[in-house]
């Protein structure tokens, strides 16, 4: 593992970039031009002169996204700027592509600025069928998210947020079959309520989980401290903290049911883990190092545990959601990503491992199941159309 | 040619978008994705953090472009707005691809002001190598353009201006020859002086002639009027009339060695083409109409003729220049396009026909000719390297 970063380094080096752009049309002859190019092209120009909504019909809007970011927040790294940033994203756009045939072009903004970004994107929404918000820090990324989801009528994802959160719910849905509990009667702790916890405690409300405590770096979430919190924590005091209380996570997770951590390192004691309720669950999402390692939680007697280590079984990847998600989206012509479609997506991904194939290792999927971005995709445009999301008209 | 238009229509649907991406980097395996992605990915981003140049090194930005517009003067057609635009951005892209094998992105700006697409493409700089501005309206073009040169240090191109003049003087090169003038001995004729043709009488000026009349719908350019005009035609108030006469078109063609049109069909008749000079040139390059058509042009004695049109010989056709010059910015990393560059460009092309196979109805090669975009790289790269433009650290 020690030099997977020189390997890499020489890697990027030897691609000259990790995408690349490939024709679609013809240019051989002064035929194909004038198909392609001038003069023909005048005609899906002036069709989309006269209604905008057959720029789908005519351009690759209907299947190209945009990753977007400012550079603030990249991996773990933190705010290294825009060019620093476009190794990651072009990454993101080579899984868009490889996992789910969508195109996507990484874009990394040369400013911070919260207006400045938020028009920026609805500048550039025209050439686009989807923006994907990727590695703005919080809670910046989360006022922008919400608001060119208000603005704009292309679906709008904050990976950093709602990527993670998806499949979290889906390997909890896998774990309660093998527990057999139910949502309701969940106490679940969530430890960090930035970009990530605060989609995680709205997916758990939604899907039906009444006791859920979230921890800041201070503490546990309470309606008491409301007014030193950023805007997105104190949205959570509604949701969280049923009983307005002030212990400690040690304390809080005797008897709880489940635990997710997208927080930092080395946090959880294997007493903490031990002192949680019967089959107990752990998704300990922090990475390189997990809030408690993978073996330490098995050894303190949980039952399901996951991580966002490629080397540990339930590995909670992001990529998992995302290309089939966006794949789901573009094909309906989604006019948004809704919380619904979110839940599909996270039903489908769930939905690739039978019933009788689920084991305490083995609740989330392989990203490399070729299914994954199908099935994701195909849940989603059902949800869309459901719910009238979906634009397409055949 | 009635129903190029329908039938582009029908291969636009089927289409479904004339670019697409394309991995270059495998995506097969865990590992591939420990390459490409996290954890790997993170050493080419500490990399560029600490020296930004480094993005040119591990990143997509070495072999791609932005085309970008606002949509306010696409082809013929006007304003038509950033999504009606998009066909003939990606069009352009499938262009620079196919041509010159340089990535290129359509971007389609939901914004009209200067101000705001300066702004923007600032914002822009960190993913792309360079811009191509494209079918922004005259003169706001030209601010943007010499705003971004100024404050950017990618290359940036406005191929409505450069593109048309950089071939027109590739054509006038090799026209040169057959008739056996010099620049300096030349009187041209600009019918036309917003984007296209202000870059065409700079690029005359740097070509060595000495005495150029421009024409505005108004009639000749002239000092004693220059208050009325935009700011354009008010810089080339210095550079062209230098009697300072208030001839018509019709009275200054007379005598004159070179027509060159870029502005509107059928302006100019037989009897001017044959009132000039011995062995004259015309390059009528209105579209899809000529200032004079090329069999009249023919008929009235002019000796070469040139138009933009595919269907007739010495089309000017701008895909002879914008690929190679990319393409050659690109690989020496130049910090600009500078007018030796494109100088340099139009000698490139010109080179193309070997002096032996030179004919009246042949001065400018075909675009399809295979050799085009690799002779303009090379003669870019060439001066950028001579003049210190060439970044490319070997």
């Amino acid at each position: 593992m020690a030099d997977i970063f020189e390997q890499s380094l020489i890697k990027h080096k030897q691609w000259k970039g990790k995408i690349t752009t490939k024709l679609k049309s013809p240019l051989k002859t002064t035929h194909d031009l004038a198909l392609a190019y001038s003069p023909g092209v005048a005609q899906p120009c002036r069709e989309i002169a006269q209604d905008k909504s057959k720029v789908y019909d005519y351009t690759w809007k209907q299947t190209t996204v945009a990753v977007i970011t400012d550079g603030t927040a990249v991996l773990g790294l933190g705010d290294i700027g825009p060019e620093a940033a476009l190794p990651v994203m072009e990454g993101k756009c080579a899984l868009f592509k490889s996992f789910g045939n969508v195109d996507a072009i990484p874009i990394c903004l040369d400013t911070k600025d919260t207006q400045e970004i938020i028009a920026i994107c609805k500048a550039l929404a025209p050439s686009f069928g989807g923006f994907n918000l990727e590695d703005i820090a919080a809670p910046k990324c989360v006022e922008i998210e919400r608001t060119l989801k208000r603005e704009l009528d292309i679906p709008i994802f904050h990976d950093d947020q709602h990527g993670t959160a998806i499949v979290v719910i889906a390997g909890l849905i896998n774990a309660l079959k093998l527990v057999d509990k139910k949502p309701e009667d969940l106490k679940v702790v969530v430890s960090g309520v930035g970009a990530a916890g605060s989609s995680i405690i709205y997916m758990l409300r939604d899907f039906g989980v009444k006791r859920i405590y979230g921890f800041k770096r201070s503490g546990t979430i309470n309606k008491q401290d409301k007014e030193s919190y950023d805007f997105l924590a104190q949205e959570l005091c509604e949701l969280v903290n049923p009983d307005n209380s002030r212990k400690t996570m040690a304390e809080e997770l005797v008897g709880a049911d489940v635990f997710i951590g997208v927080s930092v390192g080395n946090i959880v004691s294997q007493e903490m883990i031990a002192s949680m309720n019967d089959k107990a669950i752990v998704f300990a999402l922090a990475n390189p190092d997990p809030e408690i390692s993978y073996d330490d939680a098995l050894k303190a007697n949980a039952y399901v545990v996951g991580t966002g280590r490629s080397d540990f079984p339930n590995q909670v990847n992001n990529v998992l959601a995302f290309p089939g998600l966006f794949k789901g989206a573009l094909a309906c012509r989604a006019g948004a990503i809704t919380e619904a479609m979110k839940m599909a997506a996270a039903r489908g991904i769930a939905s690739l491992i039978d019933e009788n194939d689920l084991r305490p290792d083995y609740v989330i999927p392989s990203p490399f199941d070729p299914k994954v971005a199908d099935v994701v995709a195909q849940a989603v445009i059902d949800e869309a159309t459901k719910s009238n999301i979906s634009n397409k008209k055949d």
